[in-house]
């Protein structure tokens, strides 16, 4: 063995997260926990999401389901971007097939200052299911705490539900400085204390999803949405300089380089952009997470060659935590999935050309 | 008055498109004859989409509102990127608030094929309704054909209906090479025949609509869609070699020169990315057309600063026709689109450091 030895006694995901050899091939999937596997929609039939992300046995058990069944590296906590938000005291929903949906959007100055009075009391149901979770996977596989970033939860908030093009929290930023700065230091402030908790409670990994950052330009993210998240991550990586802190979003081609200063520590990416690529764009110093095309999970034996380009491209980083480019469709077939993980793992980690 | 004196005899959009000094600086807005109109509203009252678009005086009325109401510099022909296919007898409506909904979605061999089998006997409705706008508007204000590109319209005839991230259509390129051939075959011989039927009535600038292209990896887009396109755009550039193609889909970073490549002669480009960073992308050799963000038009005073940048970057292309970087959004006050239309004219077409 060369000098680059694997280290054994490091999972894989904190391996690769930290630019270490690992000793087998990391991945995990957006969205593992939920309507793919039976076992999911049995335990939640009847629940409403945010009840179920509220319930510590019911989400510590759905956060182990795809480990269970996969044998994935990594389990992500499984909550929903607006649980802060509930966990404030906020009216808010999930509507199956639409969304987050709040009762009162945050489209004035007025409801911007109400909704921002409201302060999280207690985090005791996010503490107590992490923690179940990490005493059932123990040591071997890391927990991944999981927070909203500004921009994505104040698209929701200010339009009340999704929307295509956000244009009503993008048009705030310019119209209404100070009530944007308000909402977004609040969104912050929320989901910094979620992704506390949960690595308080034992997740040794962190992913910041600003899923619809993509709808801004580089100039309105870098004026408007960058310094918030930065505050996050920064926040997180001054208590706890060893957790690694991705940061994910979609059609961020233009984006990525703001996306990583922001102070992440690995760079989620979608399908759109070969790993190699932005691997370049980002000065070749940042592990990257990705990139499997959801759609290739329906194309049967083709999803291996693209795999195999995936891995291929993923070499060119610092490091590679596999994932998929965006969430896991409800639709997945679960074995596709499983077969998947096993076809990675039994992939060398190596790069054969450097042994 | 320097040698690159401005032609009074060219329409300012056709000399931009030229790359030639307009006489003042040209501006038009995707989705400009629709929903944000008054008149509008009125005139489609109780008329389903398709049935306007197929009805040659309504159409043309429509596609002449935003001219006498903004003065805007083209008339982009009223019309659906599936009218060709209700043209071939297709079942399919535009559902409001959806989007198109076809009866029958194209997802397997035997549905390809029969959707396939079908061709458009008639172009009468389009060339009538053209022929009329080019009646009324006279040689100051050209007609700008329109046609949906061979992926955006798969997207839709796969999964049916709309969908975020075109999953089917994204599995189906790879699982069955020979049916996405034979059906963006058939979509690029429809839209083929619909922009030409446009120019032989009169319309002087194409667009090749691709809104969902950005989905696409690069690798996807250059094996499994690029093709098609390029059959499109040159068999008009070579029927037709002096119509400007101006070729535009969103979130298209990672994609622009391929899609520069497959023919255009003008790019169009969303408001994501800078016109000065994306000319530098397409190596300064194409006019560009946008790329004001549609969220700005909620934004009150601040648009003319943003219209300012974006006129400022624009001066970096060879030619600049100003428009969104998207379609006009339907709750867009009219007065706001009229309005900036007229500062946009009132600003000299010249780089002033060159004068």
């Amino acid at each position: 063995m060369g000098v680059d030895k694997p280290n054994d006694q490091i999972p894989p995901l904190l391996a690769a997260a930290s630019g270490k050899p690992p000793s087998r091939i990391p991945v995990w999937f957006m969205r593992q926990a939920g309507r793919s596997l039976p076992e999911y929609r049995q335990v939640r039939a009847g629940i409403p999401m945010l009840t179920a992300c509220l319930t510590p046995d019911l989400a510590a058990e759905i956060t182990c389901q795809p480990v269970r069944r996969h044998d994935v590296d990594g389990a992500v906590f499984f909550s929903d971007i607006v649980t802060p938000m509930k966990l404030a005291d906020i009216e808010v929903s999930i509507e199956p097939g639409v969304g987050p949906v709040f009762a009162e959007p945050a489209n004035s100055p007025a409801a911007i200052r109400h909704l921002t009075s409201h302060e999280i009391t207690d985090m005791e149901p996010i503490r107590t299911a992490v923690k179940h979770v990490v005493g059932e996977l123990g040591e071997a596989t890391p927990v991944i705490g999981f927070a909203g970033a500004p921009f994505t939860l104040a698209a929701y908030l200010v339009e009340g539900r999704p929307s295509r093009d956000h244009l009503a929290a993008r048009a705030l930023m310019h119209t209404d400085p100070d009530s944007w700065d308000k909402l977004m230091t609040w969104t912050s402030a929320l989901s910094t204390a979620f992704l506390l908790t949960q690595i308080e409670a034992g997740a040794r990994v962190v992913q910041l999803f600003d899923s619809w950052v993509g709808s801004l330009s580089a100039e309105d993210y870098r004026d408007y949405v960058a310094p918030y998240s930065t505050r996050i991550l920064t926040t997180v990586a001054e208590r706890h300089p060893d957790i690694a802190r991705i940061h994910f979003g979609t059609n961020t081609t233009h984006l990525l380089p703001a996306m990583a200063a922001a102070g992440a520590s690995v760079m989620g990416i979608d399908h759109r952009l070969r790993l190699d690529q932005a691997n370049a764009l980002l000065g070749g110093t940042y592990p990257l997470q990705g990139n499997i095309d959801p759609a290739l999970l329906f194309a049967g034996k083709a999803l291996y060659a693209h795999t195999d380009q995936v891995l291929r491209a993923g070499r060119a980083a610092p490091g590679h935590i596999v994932n998929l480019g965006h969430g896991v469709p409800p639709t997945t077939d679960p074995q596709v999935l499983t077969d998947l993980v096993a076809y990675i793992h039994a992939q060398s980690p190596r790069d054969e050309e450097a042994q």
